[in-house]
């Protein structure tokens, strides 16, 4: 059983509540489990969300081995800053079936991706840095982070032409994580190794996660959770820095991808628990020695050079390069099945780059038509 | 029968190719038809393309009275610029069907809008101008539309990581509109008034359509067809004007919303083939003095004024405004019905605004999420 | 406002309670509120639901309408017999958007109709009439609904391999249906005129609802709700009459079918709602001379003169005729238009039949495949 | 390069054709191909199709390798009995996405599973038998089989009233199949062992095939492949022994299994294109020693005890049991994660079974309904 003892109630240590985030036809309410934890110092905290996209469940089993150790005996005591946990963000995605598979990857109704409904309003940065030149940094963190939420608070209050379903649930999970200082928006690629977005600035923390390949992304605003919390600290910095203040950001925020989706393993989500675990305990969330990131071979990347490969043909693919695992030029990618062409011609064709790149992910299914979106990789990698 | 005579076909006034835009996981060819009809004199020459959104369907039945109209007696004779028609734009939009209704707004497999996948390199455009600021106005246009094809040949031929599917389709088609001086994307709303998508700069074109409707735009490139035409041209003016040369703009490119989506009318689509034989009149690729607009009070709004009204509930709605029918504040809008409130609250919930709006189009389906996008009206609209 | 007083609450006339049928895998309850309103008498029962196809939405408006008429002044004391009203009955199907419309005729994981997973084991009638052969009816009458909810405890209970998602919801609706003795299944054609499936030995009551098409229906079941109620009592009357007895059937069960999907007309409802009541009111569930049947031209049909026609190409419909009026030999139904043959061949192509016939209803989209069900039609159609 | 060469196109040994099967919307062709091998003596011959759900594309990899087997030196000369080869057997579920998947085990219209569509008519067996009582085997195995085509024949040419889309399918395949000694029908599960579902009366035949699991099937017309093609003859067997005369059963047809759903693996394919190979081989429809089934265990099971089990609720299943591994009472099946009832009550849950079960297959996906089949298991299985 996963109940809670009433001691950490009442002691205010756990407490879950269900956030309301929408509507649906029938008036079925879409609502969100919040997990909160309460840290014994004003350390910093940490908001982890799992699930935006409907097939990327696993990030739901490592939110649940994450309480599983943090309330094993003796650790709920060194949780130092508050932690919410956030599984089954969107009830919409998590919940719409079409055929066998989830289809969660957009909004059915509009297609529109429900990893880019985020807000940053970049305009009022600039002020609010020249306004705050003078503060101290606690001042200028605790009133930016005013900001942030006033600025939402402003777009979920904002009814006269409405919000769109996505932007709702976007701005309410966004509102909790502005209030917490290093953010994790769970995610997963289709057919994927485990690999982690992480802001240029904080190519440090890369090395805390258990997580082999890092893409390093520059401070544009592209409508994701991640973006939405680290660029405006980015830019604020940038900003003082043009005002010839040397400003420290401390915020934090990635996407971490899990590996593949459709797909729940409890030991595997054990091993990413310890893993977020780590990175939390080097930013002094909570405090356990145990939580030491492990050696692996970690490869960088710059979002430049992370890139899609699109299918040159339709046909039906033999996936054949792993992940992880440099492809030298002109060694096999995959092999596509053109079973229309036998007799006549080429049935199978072999893929291969005339470089080497690192294979991150593919496609979750066998069947492509021209265009798709076969395989990402890493072509200029490096050691991290 | 619809046979066009040997005769029309050997003198070439007449022909009809089968372009192939990609291939499905089965191998399957993606295939769109294009009607070319040649003009007997070197007069401005016409693209029009229909069903770019697979639901959208009414457009091909627009083509087909266009063509009907074109080769009746006598009629032939007066088309003076070369006039292209591609009915079907987009093979997998347009039979891609989920129960009963076409899914086609979006690539099912990305969910990216298939009207936002068109290409504007607006870096091009400076160093044209000022490479070209002597020339004449004839060797401007000559030499742009050339610059336009061969943006679209790099993009195209450019296979080292690929195209999307949505990629490849439409810029093929965007290389058939470039070569024309007028371009026309047919359209349609969910359920909708008629109403015309029109760059700034050819608001006076706007009359010239059997249209009540007309949203002005600005030059902002967001991915659709039209705006894939016009930006270019607008751009260059702009470009030239800065240099100091006042460059005229011939070419034109609309979205024509010709009504609901899934609906085919024959009789309907005659009117609005009608409608654009006005236009092309007005413009010179046909000569035929029957082809006059009509008389109708017609609507004008800019862009910025054009609102999306999302449902502020979940619920079944039960649509009240009639479109194009200026509705005053107060009145009712729509009413929302919410069974499960009956008997303890409020089942029924009235919509409207504090302000006139004229309605355009609504919602496809009476069943909406909170945050559905109800219905899209003109706020501040005047004759035009 | 719709809030029931609690006078009347208090009194027990009006219930509400909220049933849950289901779980998503989020965790989220599916359920459906359940509306009952307390006949003053024993007089028979009426049950009453909607919407278990998802886009069939017309039937909650119907409900509403009947709770609004029954609660208005006066009215409330006439209720007979119990009423139990069931809207949004299919909490998965009514919520399950692609792209703008409800996908909710069927299961999207397996593809099984929601409207053919209710039960009826036909071995348990003919040991029932046997054994029940010298009862008097009305023992006979509350034995056999005793035993019908047995059967359908005992599927619910039965958790050993599990029921699919359709069962669960089907058997508890159905459930609630066989307690009562009438029972009306509210759903829409795609587009279409209104419509009504009848039991043959029921057929006089098709005079009581303001219904211009009946489609008269044989003892077989095939997983509906409406079969599900009357085939046991169909069924033990004929049992009963193979043994010499003569056994009359008081309950029956009706699909109603109000006309077009994906719509909400409150109007029309409240039309709807009194044709209901014309049928209560000569059953004897609710009293008030009012309630009477309009004058119409009622035109009935076998089920095995119900044909569907399927479309015979691909192409874009035009669909011409008209509902409920007779379609003569040769007439066209629709043209169908195919722009791909334009030029070469026919772009447009007539249908119609070499016989009469009564169309009910069309496709719901104007895009069909080769065998797409186009048109639905009486054949041998007479006057009811 | 898989081109054929001339010389055995010439001699009529290899050869393809392009059959339509239907018309999309747009008025675009379906069509399949298909691949004849003609065998040089009349032996008995075999059909092999491929991919009639729209994910299981397996076979069509299947076909490829059996192609590349029988082309290869020497082997071509081995062909005794004709072999027909029909990959991509279903255009429309083939290359239907739906998300990143294929949605293919249904029509998208209406939800009729692609695999039920096929013709049995049992009432012509009788007079049949009947009226060939006194022929010989071989004459009543000629006249039969014309019999079967003839009624395909019909159903294909009765066009009053139309053939829905999949209907007009399947007819044409299973009138490839008619003429075949041995059918097989090449599926998948969604994630699954290989097994074989195998009629009967052909039980000896599973030991040819290199599957562990096959499930014996009686002779009810379900509206599949495999029993529309040996119900027939199984019928008229029982038909002539009522008529006391003993009919051997030449024909035989499978359902196989080939594993998971969505995915191409050539060597996979290249083992179970032998398995194929060594069935043929057994029936002298090719001829070399080489092909021999491989040594295993193979399990048997009674479709009555071939069960699914449903989730007992809503969650994201963690799936433990191994296919082919018989689990014993109180193993674990799987874990069902409820995130949403953590510090509440059980967030972790534990299927398992009170008696031994082999489990075949499981869902696609961890996200299940309450009602959403969970996993299928051999309950009384046995040495085969």
């Amino acid at each position: 059983m996963n109940i809670i003892s009433k001691d950490l109630k009442q002691q205010g240590i756990f407490s879950k509540e269900i956030m309301h985030v929408g509507e649906m036809a029938s008036g079925a309410a879409l609502t969100v489990p919040v997990y909160r934890l309460k840290g014994d110092s004003d350390a910093p905290s940490a908001y982890i969300q799992a699930n935006m996209h409907g097939a990327e469940v696993q990030g739901n089993a490592v939110i649940y081995q994450l309480l599983e150790v943090l309330r094993s005996e003796g650790l709920i005591d060194k949780i130092k800053g508050d932690i919410t946990l956030v599984p089954y963000a969107n009830p919409v995605g998590c919940n719409h079936k079409n055929g066998e598979y989830t289809l969660g990857r957009f909004d059915p109704i509009t297609g529109v991706n429900w990893n880019r409904m985020y807000h940053f309003n970049q305009k009022v940065i600039a002020p609010f840095a020249k306004q705050n030149i003078d503060s101290s940094t606690e001042q200028v963190t605790s009133a930016f982070k005013q900001m942030l939420l006033t600025e939402i608070d402003e777009k979920l209050n904002d009814n006269k032409w409405g919000l769109t379903t996505g932007q709702r649930i976007a701005y309410q999970l966004q509102r909790m994580a502005h209030q917490a200082d290093y953010v994790l928006d769970l995610h997963t690629g289709p057919i994927s190794s485990k690999h982690l977005y992480c802001p240029e600035y904080a190519k440090q923390s890369a090395h805390f996660f258990d997580i082999e390949h890092t893409i390093i992304i520059p401070n544009d605003f592209d409508g994701a959770m991640d973006e939405a919390n680290f660029c405006p600290w980015w830019t604020l910095q940038q900003e003082f820095s043009q005002l010839g203040r040397d400003f420290p950001i401390i915020n934090e925020s990635f996407t971490v991808e899990l590996g593949s989706q459709e797909k729940i393993d409890l030991d595997v989500a054990k091993e990413d628990a310890l893993s977020i675990l780590s990175y939390l305990n080097y930013k002094g969330v909570v405090e356990n020695e145990a939580f030491k990131p492990r050696k692996m071979q970690r490869y960088g990347c710059y979002l430049k050079d992370y890139k899609a490969f699109y299918s040159p043909m339709g046909g039906m693919v033999d996936y054949l390069a792993d992940f992880g695992v440099p492809l030298k030029a002109g060694q096999p990618l995959a092999r596509i099945l053109r079973m229309d062409n036998y007799g006549d011609g080429d049935a199978l064709h072999y893929l291969s780059f005339d470089h080497e790149v690192l294979p991150i992910l593919h496609f979750a299914s066998a069947s492509v038509n021209q265009g798709t979106e076969l395989y990402k990789v890493f072509t200029r990698f490096f050691d991290l």
